[in-house]
């Protein structure tokens, strides 16, 4: 149901721009109010409007599909869903598809329905889609690790002895996801100013984003249990994009040895739609050569990277429009989904629905396509000069900071909208 | 009403042993099942019974205290009793106390209350009693740390520079906190053999405990808000005791630079009784001294240490009889509960009812105080000798751990019970 747009299956009756992140073969999930205070409701996004999937679920239209009489899109999260696994996901998606084809009728020629169903995005209020249970960050980008590990470890041992062996990760804290367009309030925390050998407190002065995409998970395991490797495409749901924003000189200062923690909870954004596996099906390709070759555990049978274009855009207090900063794609991750969730699992770590697993900042080979400002910038040696006349080292208070990626396919994008989050002065 | 024993006030009608873990200066709050796959009830622990708070509140006997219509103790979990924070927290200790006395007749005199409301301990079933959103754990205490240091960097850089200067933390994994009983298998993961320059994949060798003690959070924060130090008691539920079990050899080889990740996500146990801190509020003291003076905002107004006897028992599958192989003291904790919640929110980072704060391990000053394998045998080096003639350098499949601690009274205990776990082998 890819196809190029003579197929009619690749239409549908909602009018959908060319460039659009949100045709027919995209049909992105999320959660959102119809009014404020209003109860959550489940929708997929088409073209400029949402589609109420609690509306065409009470109108009975699932009940021919294995998801009948089962409600989850009567509730008020995303994770029922979830926890029902691949084949529920993939018969509410064929469903779904079947309603919105320009050659179906059913809800088409039903203007009553339609008018119930389907709603202008514009109108809506995006709320965070899953009640995240666990929130994991990944440090899989290549690159990244090792402008990372050049900056503050040299060029000899820029990469750790275990990062070509396994996908390294730390625990996030799930209660800091944030939904994009939540500001973000500069936090406050120890730093050690350069020379001094003791701390001072205060607020960041090093504000930092971080590029990443991630998945979320179900139906899960229990205690104990593994997913192994060639199993994992069938505990992933789909993709959100994330900004791990990131606190450079409190990290520094407090990482060792158990890791980053305020640096990284003050706030973490995630894009309102959650693009699913399927959708992205065409555009899987393959990731880097892995050498050496990862130990049995980790060997993904198949190319499970994917074609995504990345873009990171500022704008300033001064700017009327954003501007781009930098471009990347998904592709240059290392070490791929799989290989993640069956390491994350292998220790018999369980995994519920709707938790949250980010690849960690992606880079790409180049200058411009690096995922933070940590490496566009080179800590601030190497300044970003703008459109605008300013310039940025780091982020500063009113910088409101967009990341958008997609899929090109023939005539249609899939895409995922935006992650948006705007800087605000610490809190006295 | 923790007087000693001639204060009426300081004796149930519920028969109490004076060395019980739980007699009415304690009244630790638990989640259990009347019977298997029946619904959860708050209940309170008194002597060898529980106090089914359901079955209170549905007769109308918090009708009168600030909890009147809220219906938290018929909830399937403690959330919602955490979310109304100290005042209702101490309503209801004030309540319960006093249908527990011996001079109050209300309960006592009610035969037909008293059978529905009080049965004994070895009928229920305890469950997790909260909901964990987020679980984060400290690394407070100087003597574990110092350990640790020298074993993996040497004496003269033992504690890392920021170690006295702030409370070092990292997210851990709220899945993986099950409660005391639930088998831990051993989790399998890499491992770098000693000489080795590629790792290995295999069932971990360095099977660990580690002593903790943790608090849970209520009612919590919103993001960008922050605890001052001086707030956190009115935040702070109350305590378990955790078993921060850890795969040592995964540890090494994955924890550069992110911090521990598979070697602590394999399970985490808890105690199933929640100490309050009001309970614990005669045994508060001071803790150790901290040179450098801490900044500002980690300067505690008061003693937040607590003098709990801490103690760690192995019983191997050869024993009849566990055997004790540590002796410590919570009050050996550098950094406090106080110091602990203001640092972990000054960032901004969103604190829910129910996340549970660990302290990490606790070590005393002596040998025999250590609260982990690894330091009890200096990395293997000086293996338990135990009672049963067999040593132990870290645990083996069928060991069963178990925690247990308690403050001491006059005349009475205020408890925790015990937390306890068997390694099961790993699986294939």
């Amino acid at each position: 149901m890819n196809n190029p747009t003579n197929d009619p299956a690749a239409r549908s009756f909602v009018a959908v721009a060319s460039d659009s992140h949100f045709p027919i073969q995209n049909l992105p999930y999320g959660l959102f109010r119809r009014e404020p205070g209003g109860r959550a409701r489940i929708g997929v996004a088409i073209g400029e409007m949402v589609l109420d999937l609690s509306v065409l679920e009470a109108a009975g239209l699932f009940d021919e599909t294995v998801l009948a009489g089962r409600k989850v899109f009567s509730a008020e999260r995303l994770n029922d869903f979830l926890a029902l696994g691949a084949e529920s996901w993939t018969a509410a998606r064929r469903r779904i598809h079947e309603l919105l084809r320009n050659d179906v009728a059913l809800l088409r020629d039903d203007a009553a329905l339609r008018e119930q169903a389907l709603l202008p995005q514009q109108q809506v209020e995006m709320i965070l889609p899953v009640e995240i249970g666990d929130y994991t960050d990944f440090y899989s980008s290549r690159e990244h690790a090792t402008n990372v590990g050049v900056m503050f470890r040299g060029e000899e041992n820029a990469l750790m002895p275990n990062w070509l062996h396994l996908p390294v990760a730390y625990h996030g804290r799930a209660s800091s996801v944030v939904l994009s367009g939540t500001p973000i309030v500069r936090p406050k925390g120890q730093q050690l100013p350069p020379g001094a050998e003791t701390p001072v407190f205060g607020p960041s002065r090093l504000m930092d984003h971080e590029f990443e995409v991630g998945f979320f998970v179900g139906p899960g395991t229990d205690l104990a249990q593994s997913i192994a490797v060639d199993e994992a495409p069938s505990q992933i749901f789909g993709f959100v994009l994330v900004n791990d924003w990131s606190a450079r000189d409190i990290q520094k200062w407090e990482y060792q040895p158990l890791g980053p923690f305020l640096a990284k909870n003050f706030g973490t954004s995630i894009s309102p739609w959650i693009v699913t596996l399927e959708a992205l099906e065409p555009f899987r390709c393959a990731g880097p050569e892995q050498d050496p070759k990862p130990l049995p555990y980790l060997q993904a049978p198949n190319e499970w990277s994917y074609d995504i274009r990345l873009e990171t855009w500022l704008k300033t207090e001064t700017m009327e429009a954003a501007e781009r900063i930098a471009v990347s794609n998904y592709r240059y991750m290392y070490w791929n989904i799989c290989q993640q969730l069956a390491h994350h699992t292998v220790s018999g770590c369980p995994m519920a629905p709707g938790d949250l697993l980010a690849s960690g900042t992606i880079s790409g080979p180049t200058k411009d396509s690096r995922g933070s400002m940590l490496e566009l910038t080179w800590r601030g040696s190497e300044p970003l000069r703008l459109g605008s006349g300013e310039e940025r080292k780091f982020f500063e208070d009113g910088d409101e900071v967009i990341l958008t990626g997609w899929a090109q396919g023939e005539g249609y994008r899939v895409g995922f909208g935006e992650v948006r989050g705007r800087i605000l002065p610490a809190l006295d």
